[in-house]
């Protein structure tokens, strides 16, 4: 297999860490965002939106991360990350979803460029906007994690899809500077996975493209 | 079973797809999101994001369209609506996937507002960034469906998770007045399911709650 990602990527992180707990090699192929190699032709035809990430396993190229996670899980199914049992599934799909859907798309990079470039938004101004969608988006994630059984991960006593997807969110937001201080519980799932050695192996830190 | 809705939204109009194709009777709760109905405390505790739609099915109340529609993918399973084929699964969980992060929540009604509101972008300056996701993410979806046989559906010749993501985001699309002239196939996959008669019956025009 061959991933091709950005080791700051949120979303290639997500597929790194599933990739990690799964115990599956891959070669890394890393698409530097920063240079803009994500919009040439060559890229392109890998990825037709433009972005990270993209895994190719055999003939199957296959883009959006929850996409390749759930294709990882069918051909690839132990350890299991989308639950099976029906009511972990859906709580775990929720909180996935409030993440993909609600924080990471609206703070991506490339709007992010479009408010200061084509938007003239102010540096203060997009570092308000970040800081307002994570505070929502997050905010939702610690109530849905309040409703849950306490835990050590989002959803039962194993990684699932859900720290998948908190863990690099988290790890965006404090990058940026974000106040997190109200989100208790979304903490201690992102510092007790940080401390698990996939979730390491994963981070943006520890990847082949990573620059200081 | 109780939907709350707002006729317009087009992540309602996704699970209303997804019930009227399996047949399944529902209480329709029309959540005012031109009211501000979705910040209330009370809606707030249904949906901590407070946003539509929240499916109620027994004692599982679950938010995040994506979420909804497999848990009634594994509840309800006739017809499946995410393939069982693990090609066409990834397939299908792709194009939703890029409807429903790349241009969905970008475009969303409280991202255009805080552009508006908070950062007193012009209503052109609105309109150009909605059509640029528009055509940014359903771009990248004519190039996926380029890739795959030619249907009458996105996936395959039955409707899939993405047919429900696809219509409301080209029905919003086309209500918003964007230009979809490039997007040949995406528009054929449109007008072939609303001449359908669950995707009618789920469509903004038929909903309890329609204001013209």
């Amino acid at each position: 297999m061959k991933l091709y990602s950005f080791f700051n990527s949120s979303t290639s992180f997500r597929v790194r860490i599933a990739l990690a707990l799964k115990g599956l090699p891959y070669d890394y192929a890393g698409v530097n965002l920063r240079g803009g190699e994500q919009g040439k032709d060559a890229y392109r035809a890998l990825s037709p939106a433009g972005i990270v990430p993209v895994l190719v396993d055999g003939d199957v190229t296959l883009t959006q991360s929850l996409a390749i996670i759930d294709y990882l899980d069918q051909r690839y199914p132990a350890p299991r990350l989308v639950p099976e049992d029906a009511l972990a599934r859906a709580r775990a799909l929720e909180i996935a979803q409030t993440i993909a859907c609600e924080i990471h798309p609206i703070n991506n990079i490339r709007v992010l460029k479009y408010l200061t470039g084509k938007l003239d938004v102010s540096e203060a101004d997009k570092a308000a906007w970040y800081q307002h969608w994570v505070d929502e988006g997050l905010g939702a994630v610690e109530s849905l994690l309040a409703k849950l059984p306490a835990s050590a991960y989002c959803v039962g006593d194993a990684p699932t899809l859900a720290d998948c997807c908190l863990v690099p969110q988290v790890a965006n937001a404090l990058r940026m500077g974000c106040d997190l201080s109200r989100f208790a519980r979304v903490r201690a799932v992102y510092e007790h996975c940080m401390a698990q050695p996939a979730f390491i192996q994963a981070a943006p830190q520890n990847q082949p493209d990573y620059v200081a």
